[in-house]
């Protein structure tokens, strides 16, 4: 850029995205070309035939991240602005690793009318909305209304980028301990917007024993007071008595898989589990089990964090999956997609290194963004 | 990218602009470092202190340009989606010309207040509010709206931005005839969004006698049905009879500036004028007048049109203006701060170079934006 050469004398931000002009500009022919009048013909072209958006425009590759900041990593409601960090990073990361162009909208309004209102208002212009960090069980609403309302994919990665990338992870530990989908018993530690997306999608992968806790205990439908996700969860998972607590939940169990808090479970929780175990204890930056505790009692341990083995990392999934969506102009994303995501995540790790430390694949790997994509445009 | 090499077997659109990382992301330290948990650190520090998102986010240095494509180019009321190669070829020059990431936003509704809440509702993203081909008078209700309820800074570039650079070209073209702001007797073709902001700019510039002409003939005092922005102009300017048409206002006219349609002129009337005449006829792509014709009776010809001598183009002027707004912090941008972004440019073009066919500055030359920018941040 020539200004920044230059020195504008203001220091510039430390953004984690910036915005670059696709050609030169740097004579009168070239600003023709890339705005007046060279544009009109785009413009009229778009006019006449609003598809050929998707060729002309930045439209058919750009994706909305969105979030009223409500529920932000692991510091909960900090608001719109203090999530544009995350809301960046999350934009770089789909142009490094799927060459989408996504740009971060931070939303004011928390009421969910107006925060569809709000998305549709500045929907022409974008490809897809992929929310982020909105607190549970508003996300739910605010998803199911914008699918209804808009013609372009809606992805909340905290929902079905997390199923994905666990369903992924669980299918290659079912695989290293011999194990089957349909004959494990599954414990799952929260019920927030990454709980009840796991439970629909292990169920439609064929899981048939689930108990799901939230920090009061068990969802069971004779607990009271369950607002309407948790109720369903209630109704269609398989808990066990009403007043268990999670660590009697657990005895047994072949699979744990945590996306609530830190430090819930001891060694001694681990270690009443089934024979060869699988603990995923995802909870981030602390995880729900010390890792290296868990390693001594379970066949197969993995977490979020980058400085253990299996790093179970949602950038695993969201990019090939919103390449996908765009590439297929999908209008959604189906539990059958979702399966595939996964699937071709698990695949992504070749048989000769699957081990109880490598169940998913580098996310440097670089063809698993291409296969994830194929995956989802196919299903 | 990684992405685009390996390719993705769709065809990337022929977007204007694109989201680049600021920094690379080739291994896990730098995926923690511009994701989680990385970006912990910033979304805690903008929580406890909202501006230090100036610095650490892009929100500094980013501003939405929006439209409604109510008034796109000479095209009209094509809607948001057809308006998108303008908003991203505009989004290109802002980066190009003022090192400013600008992100287009298409915006659906036409009622000003919904207009004006969706606005609002993605707000704290964005440093200040680019509003693009909004048809008048919409624009003059949805800008000061935007003004009364929003902490950046809201630029119509129709409107300021056009006044901004007909007055530094106003002042050249002033110098070279050796006339005076406050002597000239002025005609104004079109009374929209620029004819507007033209004329209150060169009155607040000193400008005494100004009649303003639409495609009905002069807004007087005595017509009837104006709506509320031209029967302000009617009342404060200073037209001749309410019954004479625009070739009979031009006789003995110092200065005629279109901002209108083309053809509206014939050479007869621009002979018509006074000695010296100051012609810009800036409709596009096809003038008021036909530039070379003009030029046998007139002193000074300035035109929208690239291929002509003089050409007054606002990429003159809004890239200076809105880096200076968002280097000042300022919320608005006063009609001293438009004056003295007007004076830079005029003062852009070195009085050795100054002739009647060099009134205005190359967009190209390195020292006009940060002149601009920071005639704007003292003003």
């Amino acid at each position: 850029m020539r200004w920044l050469e230059a020195g504008s004398g203001a220091a510039m931000p430390q953004s984690r995205i910036a915005v670059t002009p696709t050609a030169k500009i740097d004579d009168t022919a070239d600003l023709s070309r890339i705005y007046t009048p060279g544009v009109a013909d785009d413009c009229r072209e778009v006019a006449d035939d609003p598809s050929a958006a998707r060729r002309l425009t930045a439209r058919g590759n750009c994706v909305a991240v969105v979030s009223d900041g409500s529920a932000v990593l692991g510091l909960g409601d900090i608001g719109p602005l203090a999530a544009l960090p995350v809301l960046e990073g999350k934009a770089a990361l789909y142009k490094r690793f799927a060459g989408i162009d996504a740009w971060p909208l931070c939303l004011q309004p928390r009421e969910v009318p107006a925060m569809v209102e709000a998305i549709r208002a500045v929907a022409p212009g974008f490809g897809g909305i992929s929310l982020e960090d909105v607190a549970a069980p508003r996300c739910f609403d605010l998803e199911q209304q914008l699918r209804d309302s808009l013609d372009v994919p809606v992805f909340h990665d905290d929902q079905h980028g997390t199923a994905v990338v666990v369903l992924g992870a669980l299918i290659n530990a079912l695989r290293v301990t011999a194990k089957k989908m349909d004959d494990v018993r599954i414990v799952i530690s929260g019920a927030g917007a990454a709980g009840t997306a796991i439970v629909r999608l292990l169920q439609n992968a064929g899981a048939a024993s689930i108990a799901v806790y939230d920090s009061q205990g068990p969802l069971h439908p004779d607990r009271d007071g369950l607002e309407r996700e948790k109720k369903w969860l209630a109704d269609h998972t398989q808990p066990g008595s009403a007043d268990s607590g999670l660590s009697q939940g657990l005895a047994d169990a072949d699979v744990f898989i945590g996306v609530s808090a830190g430090g819930l479970l001891s060694g001694q929780d681990v270690a009443a589990m089934a024979a060869d175990a699988i603990v995923f204890a995802l909870a981030n930056p602390d995880p729900e089990v010390d890792p290296k505790v868990a390693r001594q009692h379970a066949a197969v341990v993995a977490t979020g964090r980058s400085d253990e083995p299996n790093q179970i990392n949602n950038v695993l999934a969201f990019p090939g999956i919103f390449r996908g969506l765009l590439d297929g102009g999908a209008r959604d994303l189906s539990l059958a997609a979702q399966r595939a995501a996964a699937q071709a995540i698990a695949d992504a790790v070749p048989g000769r290194d699957l081990d109880p430390r490598h169940i998913v694949p580098d996310v440097f790997d670089e063809d698993l963004v291409p296969a994830v994509a194929r995956a989802v445009q196919e299903a």
